[in-house]
């Protein structure tokens, strides 16, 4: 297989052996894998892949067609249109997938959107949905919200009936998120005027939580999920001691198979119903070619783009 | 009544009506009121009583004897020996509780150290308890150890069979804080060496969270109840997010009627049938009659002490 390889510091287009699979593993034949922040650390050397996974080969999702199955796993799902997320070695012809963690992708939805799709909705879904426990008619207020995560959890908030404040940098990009579902679209220094919020769903760290932290309402919950924009935040104590408020950080990469089995499985039953019925979309910002990836990586690290950087896979 | 009064940042005892319960409260011939941090900020200004209660008169605890009931309140409980956590109006001759916060006193238990138990008990159980979820067999640590709070807290903890590593400003507290349940005592500088902890139940503030974030374990959690080491921290949110812990803060001031009568049925429930067999006690750093109060805060505001300042009420 051909695959996107780490290699001191820079990206190379290797081949290497197509993987087998384990007992209850798949391998998918990728046809389409989303670029993510944790790549671009990986590439800097500063966030190895978790044990058990690729050590060089980036990509922490991918949709694609099952090619082959392990022993203990059914016939079926040979030929399905599947996509995931991924430890790491998604940038490949080939991917090794856990069966469970698998999503099948609906019919009318194109390669480049579904590649797009595992990462970003299952991060935005569980750190909205089963982190800050996002209710009906809570205000929330996105960072980041043009990216792959903040596009998503846009609409997740939306389909659940919150009142969505989005964050964003770049002043060509609240009609776009207005269309997602945004009530309301801000840059960073209008955080300050918007009221209280009941929950934060951080993407971009220290530079926008330093000033969310001030919107806390009392009970607010705030997930940490992107640090692009700084991680270390001055902290006011007195403040989360008034608001009762709570912080926690999350990354789906770190956790066991089993819990991010658990995390897929609410995904599969609570959001593609949403994608199979077009009320879910992946926005692409751009894609590329596999051997492109170079390229690809440097677009994703300029800001101004709105959505996910697909790699587009020829089999 | 006799009561002492914050008047123009200083405090002064003063004759006032004797206050009359509502239909659902009390009145207590307080016979002793413990001293906390948050009299002490009061007293600067910049912790103002909560709606409802004596604006000028400061005390949070208090212990003492039912002398009035109002119409809804059974006469049963006149002549009963109680203590209390309040909003505000404790250091007085005799304090208004609503009903369903009393707590009784157990018959061995002198006036000083149910003076001193509501406060630091109820507060120690819910961040520990409550909030923390604390586990048998977990490890916890504990920041201002020798203060009320503190020495509340490594016995909860002890009882409810935690690892318990105590912090200290002081050199001559450990054993004392061993002899209450603590497995490990150190000094703050001793933090970065003591391997993971579960549970935080930050007392200082941050001075010593910001070593102590250092020292989490996956999922730990931290809850924030006191702050005077400092109330602006430097937060490592990727750490946050490597370990998932949780932070959180916590008053019992600003809570609801409804939700201090809840925290105080756990406590009535979990922690008196302990204190009424001996095995919580209350230390006592030192006790000063009520007309000395200016002076107990004074001795409240220097480091070292072990345990409760409570000031001692004649009837």
């Amino acid at each position: 297989m051909q695959a996107v390889v780490i290699q001191e510091g820079k990206l190379q287009i290797v081949e290497r052996d197509a993987p087998v699979p384990g007992p209850d593993e798949v391998v998918v034949a990728v046809r389409a894998a989303g670029i993510n922040a944790a790549d671009l650390l990986q590439l800097q050397g500063i966030y190895p892949a978790p044990p058990g996974w690729p050590v060089d080969i980036p990509g922490l999702e991918m949709a694609g067609i099952v090619s082959a199955v392990g022993r203990d796993v059914h016939e079926a799902l040979l030929g399905r249109r599947v996509c995931a997320v991924v430890g790491g070695g998604a940038q490949a012809t080939h991917c090794l997938v856990p069966a469970e963690h698998l999503t099948f992708v609906p019919e009318q939805v194109g390669w480049s959107e579904a590649g797009g799709f595992a990462e970003a909705f299952t991060t935005a879904h569980d750190g909205l949905v089963t982190q800050a426990g996002l209710r009906e008619g809570e205000r929330v207020l996105v960072s980041g919200a043009s990216g792959g995560v903040g596009t998503a959890a846009v609409q997740i908030a939306n389909r659940l009936g919150a009142h969505i404040t989005a964050v964003t940098r770049s002043d060509v990009h609240h009609e776009a998120l207005r269309a997602l579902g945004a009530d309301e679209t801000i840059t960073l220094g209008e955080v300050a005027g918007i009221g209280h919020v009941d929950v934060v769903l951080e993407l971009v760290g220290a530079a926008h939580l330093a000033l969310a932290q001030k919107v806390l309402a009392p009970f607010a919950r705030v997930v940490i999920i992107g640090v692009g924009g700084g991680s270390r935040m001055d902290l006011d104590l007195l403040n989360l001691m008034a608001t009762r408020a709570t912080l926690t950080g999350s990354t789906l990469r770190s956790r066991s198979r089993q819990e991010k089995a658990e995390v897929i499985a609410r995904v599969n039953e609570e959001l593609v119903p949403l994608w199979a019925s077009d009320q879910l979309r992946v926005p692409l910002a751009q894609t590329f070619e596999l051997a492109d990836a170079a390229a690809a990586y440097e677009h994703f690290a300029r800001p101004g783009k709105f959505g996910k950087i697909v790699l587009l896979v020829e089999q």
